[in-house]
């Protein structure tokens, strides 16, 4: 492990406050501090490296400039706030980012007052923003806003809403667009290439060089703050007709991380009259890390590395991840199929549709940051007879709820989605968990719904899918790698609306909904060492339910339960409801739905998050001996006797 | 009863293939006498007039140049279909517009293969077309793919991901801009405003006289039609820049209604090598038809009406709306909380805020078709200590679903939710029903959720709502008019998670969440008339479960009945985990959760619609009968001997 970075000027600095009573002269080094220790901080975590690296200059700046936490910054996509976090007060905890405890990966309101709005989906910041402006006007509590976003994020239509009435209502808010021409994936979109002409063009070059002149001749303006600015910004003016018709005053592009253009020309937008303003930073996303830099995606998301080298340690595993199993899946099944299409909402690595990208590039559409879009346009595509998969991770899909509804469901075509990162994800946590796709896909008609047990049930899924035609179909998978069975080399088509038995008891039932059947067969190993041996069912299917299936182990025991991965409102209320429906808890049977339960839950590691929920093999026998009218801990002492 | 009017020219056309073969000259004798069928369907039907009208010369234009049904017309909100509709085969029908077993109201895949796609929501035809146009390209079909598509939809970010998109690919798609300057509320949003100013240009203004000149130059272009349609559109040009920033070649504006100048422009964009075109048309909400063009809201939606008069038969009701209900006590308590705000997403009227804003003006905001910013918008301001209402129905809340969650919930921000037009909505049919806010945002934690049984329960709801400061709340009410009961002046605020005991009764209890409670109540009635008194609940809340009170009334009955409007997922479902997980099924309780049956229901009256689902007092009772094992028409044989 590297020695720690050397930061005299970083360790006087507890607070904005500190930050704002340095020379400015200073803040060049401050910022090479800053990014040496925000690197040897995500070298000991993970975590989201690339995007803060871009942004440590404009953090600098906005700090110097802004009286944060009075004014509000808001960070779109929080993960490019690890900067922001080391500056106001949570250094000290910056090795604890997104581990159990610890600083949450994204900003968040209860960690800090100089989080004023979390965010961990992208493209929210300008609508919270234009909230907050008009909060700080009718209140009157004047105070500056600023939302600092991404080019990625403005492909999404959210963004473009804000901005629509940030412009039309001329409120007195900030937006940094913060254009590294790279989100996640490299950006797809007009306004992508929208940008890219702005900052190609011969006046932003020349602009750039003729900064320094400039800044030197701000003094005289000193009391004319309207005036200055108009004169200020319309040298940087290169175009921006876009934001311009949009109702915002366009000033940029600007280099985001030189420190002689930023503080100027952020002291005259903070001191410019009223109505919107955008600023167009250009930033590399990456910056001042080289091993980041040379990197494709930017060192987006890293494992724990060496600071040295960039190696990344990555976890050997003897399974591979769900989304490869899928990605490969559906590589054969677009093979015999021409009608096969994939669509990503630019995910194409996090989903792994870059693999297909590869096998299949006429194929495969890259939508943007544009989930809304991507369903719809792959419905348009499903009626003129193509087979689309939107290949969407559960907590994103939320984005899409009205366009499956409205555009695929109602009209009953044959989009597939596929359903990434369902169930708790782990360091991502609450913003990002993938609870709630059992329940709000499962109160939608005529959408068949299936989640994966393991690798091998997946592939069958993908393939089940890739010949349904009649309507809609999802299948669910969680985040990280499979279980490790035997992957058979093609999937099989499973019948619809049938689960299985794994294994023929008697007295008790578990039914399985996803991949928590690995705990619940521990858990009926557990059970069959206290003389108990469970039936284990998988129900693989939530729409439509194998009532048969239900029914049956509901008529041959005494005590049913069901396992998912899922909230309230999806397989268990499902089952429920269909055995209350039907009469097949007016016996003896006693029923208990196992589910994640209803409140957020912080980052932690998957399986801490299960265990907590009691859906690890302990709180599934706790909960089976307990419904039996067992006493446990009796149990295991009378079993030791026994011995 | 008016005459029908005279059709001679209509009468010849069975189909768009009838109208090409027509001399372009009679077109516009055509549309004069479409215009005339449309307005005197509708004062038959009711249903939505002004949009249609506007559209009539637009939608001549299109059959006559363009090959349907091989090409694709897409028309964004297909409420605007009407004279689309009578044009393709559906003219004997179309006195049967919203009515049970009539045409949709909207475009429907089912109903015509003239209608490649169903729009009831907005802004989705320019994703579907995209999709089409892909699809189209792939499968190696060419066709002319058309998304047609207001002005007031163009605010919602999911038309703006899909030209983005489609921008960027490319695609050769045509988008019809019709700007009509209103989609039902008058449009906001700076996308508004930069429409206007293209429009009002000297140069647009210019083009109109020039327009008739060009048109007559363009026959010696005919073998050259790239350059044809270059010098064409040039003529027109007057700006379109962000269209064309966004990668669409931008043609307009054009009168909409002048056939002249549609014709040949249409002819010239068919022919255009590629890409992706937009075409910007001005037209008149509720043109040609006296009444509607001086109507505020250009008889967007109408009921039946006297064609000569403009005169609308609406049945008197003996009580208020709900949505009226609401605004006004929203007024109210507005008035002694200045941190209450409103705020809607493009429907003043539907939502009844219009009044709000007569009343405290600075404190509404309408955010244009734009749910995912409204929303955030919302939680912006509540996190700067506002107090947001956000009043939109529970269809277009599907729009949100994200940023309920992610925004609102997880930050625990006190956003409160109005969510109108709550279970079946009657004509507006299977695109507009909102039977699923209750399951999808039942699976969020952290938000009270609330349903108003009469309207007295929704003014203390909207009270409750005012008072509570902990977080998220929401309250759903549905379509129409209230009970009658007793209006209290002002509302009560309720304690949180706590039903009511309505009727003290035995046996068999019925817990009602929502406006069911007025058949529930009949149905205890009838089933009174059998000897049974059976005890009646109202639920109030959803979320938290009043889990005392169901706890007995569990123990207390032998069959518990909940009746709601909404789907599986929702309350019932909620009842069902609650009462299975806490044990309260393993005796003898016979529970029988009754919602709206899991598939789509088209167009018919709301009370047919509940009435099919089993949800009126009929089969309430019955229900309750077949449950405790009794057979109705026995008894009621035996009563009729008995008496």
């Amino acid at each position: 492990m590297a020695d720690k970075p050397s930061t005299p000027l970083l360790d006087t600095v507890n607070s904005p406050v500190d930050l704002r009573a340095m020379p400015r002269e200073d803040l060049r080094q401050l910022s090479d501090e800053l990014r040496a220790e925000m690197i040897d901080a995500v070298s000991v975590t993970g975590g989201h490296l690339g995007a803060g690296l871009g942004v440590v200059e404009l953090t600098v700046a906005l700090h110097a400039v802004f009286d944060t936490p009075h004014d509000r910054i808001i960070w779109d996509v929080g993960h490019q706030a690890y900067p922001h976090k080391i500056l106001t007060g949570r250094r000290d905890r910056i090795r604890t980012l997104r581990q159990k405890d610890g600083l949450s990966g994204f900003t968040r309101r209860a960690e800090s007052e100089y989080d004023p709005f979390g965010a961990g989906h992208s493209s929210t910041s300008i609508s919270a923003g234009l909230g907050m402006a008009v909060a700080s006007a009718l209140m009157d509590k004047p105070r500056n806003v600023i939302a600092v976003i991404g080019d990625g994020a403005m492909s999404a239509g959210m963004a473009y809403e804000a901005m629509n009435n940030a412009g039309a209502m001329d409120a007195r808010l900030i937006v940094v667009l913060n254009d590294n021409d790279m989100s996640i994936a490299p950006p797809t979109g007009a306004m992508s290439a929208y940008l890219a002409r702005l900052v190609s063009s011969p006046v932003y070059r020349g602009a750039r060089e003729a900064a320094k002149s400039v800044v030197s001749k701000l003094p005289q303006f000193l009391h004319e703050p309207a005036r200055r600015t108009e004169e200020f910004a319309r040298s940087f003016f290169t175009g921006g007709t876009l934001f311009e018709e949009l109702g915002f005053y366009y000033v940029g592009p600007i280099d985001g991380h030189n420190l002689d253009h930023l503080l100027p020309i952020l002291d005259n937008v903070r001191d410019a009259a009223e109505g919107p303003i955008l600023v167009h930073v250009v930033t590399k996303k990456g910056k001042g890390y080289g091993p980041a830099e040379d990197s494709d995606d930017k060192y987006h998301g890293v494992s724990k590395f060496n600071v040295i080298t960039g190696a990344q340690t990555k976890t050997p595993s003897n399974a591979p991840s769900y989304t490869s199993v899928f990605a490969d899946t559906l590589i054969q099944e677009a093979h015999d199929d021409p009608r096969i299409v994939a669509v990503t909402a630019a995910m194409p690595s996090g989903t792994g549709l870059d693999k297909f990208a590869e096998i299949h590039p006429s194929r495969i559409f890259d939508v943007g940051i544009a989930e809304q879009h991507a369903v719809t346009f792959a419905a348009g595509m499903a009626s003129e007879g193509m087979r689309p998969f939107c290949a969407i991770y559960s907590t994103f899909l939320q984005r899409a709820y009205d366009q499956v509804i409205h555009d695929v469901a109602i009209q009953h075509l044959p989009v597939r989605f596929a359903i990434d990162r369902a169930g708790y994800v782990g360091a991502d946590g609450p913003t990002h968990a993938g609870n709630y796709d059992a329940a709000y896909l499962g109160a939608i008609p005529g959408i068949v719904q299936m989640a994966a047990a393991d690798e091998a049930e997946l592939r069958h899924m993908v393939t089940t899918a890739a010949a349904y035609d009649d309507g809609p179909i999802a299948f669910r998978y969680p985040r990280g790698d499979g279980m490790g069975v035997d992957l058979p080399a093609r999937g099989q088509i499973l019948p619809i609306g049938k689960g299985r038995i794994v294994r023929q008891g008697a007295t008790i039932a578990i039914l399985s909904y996803g991949t928590r059947l690995g705990e619940v067969l521990a858990a009926a190993d557990k059970l069959a060492a206290l003389g108990l041996t469970p039936t284990i069912a998988d129900a693989r299917f939530m729409k439509p339910l194998d009532e048969e299936l239900i029914a049956q182990l509901a008529s041959t025991h005494d005590v049913l339960l069901t396992a998912e991965e899922g909230s309230i409102g999806g397989f268990g209320s499902h089952v429920a409801t269909f055995l209350a429906s039907n009469g097949l808890l007016d016996g003896k049977l006693r029923f208990r739905p196992l589910m994640i339960p209803d409140r957020f839950v912080e980052h932690a590691s998957q399986a801490d998050m299960y265990a907590d929920a009691g859906l690890d093999r302990a709180g599934i026998v706790a909960t089976a001996l307990s419904t039996l009218g067992y006493d446990e801990a009796a149990m295991v002492a009378a079993l030791g006797k026994a011995r």
